[in-house]
């Protein structure tokens, strides 16, 4: 099969992969959409360790399922933590947290840009007629950013932060309006200023954030420069979500962090189920964010356009749509 | 006055220093007993900045108090902290986060390893008949050791590691065992384990640590090697509590506790009034970490014997009590 191989930090377009061999409980899907994430770009630039397909956002129709024949056709989404099922963490219902798990296309397992993905069967969550693909591919990270609804409470009289508004930043911020809080949004790029006027999101510049002030600010920019624009912004006893991954160590001062009794809250992925539920009921509309799709064939150039500052969402058009 | 002075972290004892002259709304305190605590031994150290009398846990006798002559005579304690009362942090009931505020013998303000001191008759706690002198000099870290738990709940099944058991390690685990959660405390010196013994309250060596393990941290050690053995002893989804100020900044793999979605809770000052109850219903005795006190003119030598590997409680014997 085609899909995209990455292996020593080099990436290369591979039609010589084989398709993956579901296992005992697994399903093969057939990929159509993907999206290319942040952590993508991380990976790509040496963000831990990983050779093989690269990518974790997508929808598909399952082609095959042994265990469970019933689901062939299905179109889904995949949950992309694949855990053990039997440690501490999976019995506490933590399976994101599993030390065993793979992590599909980030973490020992082949990823999504690729015209076949293999899963277990209960990652695989079906799609509801009325969300359509170019909705059903923002799942992954929109549940991501509920993640944040999930670790720490928003009242509606909180002054809130959100730094960076790329492609995660942007779906935070469309997440975290509904919670009625008096939301602002540090916004650098033009394109990413006009996508949140069309949506009534306020946003500032950086240069006039108020020190000292916000309640909760949330930090997903994934820059030192982000770190420290939070650390600034937030007030004593306030509360910074960390979204995203760094590249590298930061240098932090805790005794400043132990005078104002900050809290900072580290959030990964998310439950699936709430944010189709929110793409179901038409609140929240990802596809703005669309910026342009590329073939699977030429998703050299989709990453580097991806990798452009101020990008917003680049998908791969893997296969289309069986009615099309 | 005698008192100790700190200046370009040089240390004196000088007896040429004016009694402080309570301004209005202020008392003048008559020290009877005050205590060395971490935040002493760094300031000389040069944590930051300060140029003056040290110390801030103390037990007097109101002296002088012009607005409030009935309360001469009214043995007290300070909270340290002085607020303007005036801004937003004020104003939302979180006075010890006031920017402008001072804090006695730590920020901008003489402290308590004096003859007198002085402080506004709002921060001046009359201490219940039935606690002594020697408990009520630990008020102010007890009332920090309590703020943990008015900032992290404990649960009863929850697994806490107390890592650091001096002064207020052993504070800190005196009052988290009172929460029913399964306690376990790094213990590295002989006397502290021995303390802990006393009190029934388990205590583990630090190589034995299990990692990924524990539900809550409390990281009282100070040191980097302590934050490094919190991060190694988290569960994901775990909560740090930053109970102690560090010497420098610290380099912490932040994409780690993004991953592992790790919180982080800095804390610091207390209320008094929980802290008093505490001593009031005689459930928690402090007086156990007594090592040995010293007059105020021997303060040199109790302060190099506070700052020995594994020391407890020094105090500093100012005045004796009228009835003795």
């Amino acid at each position: 099969m085609q899909a995209v191989w990455l292996e020593n930090n080099a990436l290369s377009l591979r039609d010589d992969i084989p398709a993956p061999e579901p296992g005992r409980g697994e399903a093969l899907v057939k990929a159509r959409l993907a999206g290319i994430c942040g952590t993508d770009l991380a990976l790509i630039q040496g963000y831990h360790s990983f050779s093989g397909i690269p990518g974790h956002e997508f929808v598909g129709e399952i082609v095959r399922a042994s265990d469970r024949p019933e689901r062939v056709g299905e179109r889904v989404v995949g949950e992309i933590n694949i855990a053990c099922g039997q440690c501490a963490f999976c019995l506490a219902n933590m399976p994101r947290h599993c030390k065993q798990r793979t992590a599909l296309g980030v973490l020992n397992r082949n990823g999504a840009f690729a015209e076949y993905v293999c899963l277990p069967l209960e990652n695989l969550i079906c799609v509801p007629a009325s969300v359509s693909d170019d909705a059903a591919v923002f799942v992954e990270p929109l549940a991501a950013a509920l993640e944040i609804r999930e670790q720490v409470f928003f009242e509606s009289s909180d002054l809130v932060l959100v730094i960076g508004t790329g492609r995660l930043g942007q779906l935070i911020a469309r997440t975290l309006v509904s919670t009625g809080c008096n939301l602002q949004v540090v916004a650098r790029y033009e394109n990413q200023q006009d996508l949140l006027d069309t949506s009534d999101i306020p946003w500032i510049g950086e240069n006039i954030i108020r020190e000292r002030h916000y309640d909760i600010v949330v930090e997903a920019s994934g820059s030192v420069d982000g770190f420290a624009l939070a650390r600034r912004a937030v007030r004593p006893r306030g509360t910074i979500v960390l979204k995203s991954t760094y590249k590298e160590h930061l240098q932090v001062n805790f005794s400043s962090i132990v005078v104002d009794e900050i809290t900072l809250v580290g959030s990964r992925c998310g439950s699936f189920d709430p944010a189709i539920k929110l793409l179901e009921n038409g609140r929240l509309d990802p596809t703005l964010l669309i910026e342009q799709r590329y073939a699977l064939k030429d998703s050299r150039v989709a990453l580097i356009h991806a990798s452009q500052p101020g990008a917003l969402k680049v998908l791969l058009q893997v296969a289309r749509a069986k009615s099309e």
